[in-house]
């Protein structure tokens, strides 16, 4: 299918070459038409893949990734335009990090209101499935690679979107696909950055997942 | 040895109930000197087991547990006392859950300060070792009913108090126990609160933690 990609970092990057890989069409979108890791990723990634504005990615994806830091996302998805994500599922996997005192960062929401709750409300005619906050870019596209099965979680309002979320993370290797229910359940996932940062911190790499255990 | 354990609530009971069955000898204090609850517990538990105020509790241990509610930690420990708590390990559990808006709570510390950090702060003599608070009490003490090795966290800032809580956390049945840091990592599993409370909206179950699975 036709994806827009929001956001030309790490995540933007990785995820846009795995959908290509996929077989996907792909669009970045970044602030300028032709900005130069957007066009070096296109570059790379082959004939599927392709650059352009916010606006011009989330108009040609029939899906739309938000891939920005978590303090870029309302503009990029303001410049993206409502209207081009109307109707679409927005697959959100920004984080409310707030670096401005450096490492590890604090969270600028998470607590009684999530990134993904007030993306939500600016666009209320997107179909917004928060998903992949939890993980670094290197795990998303290649769950195995941690040697174990881990969970992602889903958030979101509208359960055909966190359906179709779920197909796009089947394709990337994933098993355990846990639902936590409506957008609020964001503010979960997003606050649990705050225990990810310190994991990092403690075992010295990003490529580390949860697994739930519960009693059976 | 002799184990001062602050709250009359699950968590204290069945700490103090497991630090018994451990052959400890176990002090649970309350507001009151004779608490309803804890007579009821200290009745059950057998002789190792007696009640007081918070001040005894905490006189009487050579260790002290705080098992109360967040928003109640730091009445318990101005009552029992800072000479009480002076040099001596305090194992906090609680969490800064704020349930005036129902479930599920948000947090009312965790994000730019812990509840740790402020108990820290205000009873500087005490040797505060955050730990436990990401699992409910039954796991807490039988960590294999989960029928796999999961982690359980330590955040403190004296490396031989973490030492003390995690030949305690062994005595339990702890295998994995991941040191995260000095007490400002106490964030980072006071903040994962808000999504514990959706795991367990989830799952229906509040007995389930967290494997973390790393490459290797």
């Amino acid at each position: 299918m036709k994806i827009g990609i929001l956001g030309t970092g790490m995540v933007g990057a990785g995820l846009g070459a795995k959908l290509v890989q996929l077989g996907h069409q792909v669009k970045m979108g970044s602030r300028t038409a032709a900005h130069e890791k957007a066009v070096a990723w296109a570059k790379a990634a082959g004939n599927n893949a392709s650059y352009g504005t916010f606006a011009d990615a989330a108009a040609f994806g029939e899906l739309v990734l938000n891939c920005t830091l978590g303090s870029a996302s309302m503009e990029a998805l303001q410049a993206a335009g409502a209207k081009n994500l109307a109707g679409k599922v927005v697959i959100d996997t920004s984080n409310p990090l707030d670096f401005s005192k450096g490492f590890p960062p604090s969270l600028f929401a998470g607590n009684t209101d999530s990134l993904g709750e007030q993306l939500q409300r600016a666009f209320p005619e997107a179909k917004l499935v928060k998903t992949l906050n939890t993980i670094s870019v290197s795990v998303m596209v290649d769950p195995a690679k941690l040697g174990a099965e881990t969970d992602v979680f889903l958030s979101g309002n509208d359960e055909a979107a966190k359906a179709q979320a779920a197909e796009l993370l089947k394709s990337f290797g994933w098993k355990s696909i846990v639902d936590l229910g409506d957008l609020s359940t964001a503010r979960g996932t997003e606050s649990y950055l705050a225990l990810w940062v310190r994991l990092y911190g403690a075992f010295k790499t990003p490529d580390l997942n949860l697994k739930i255990v519960r009693a059976r």
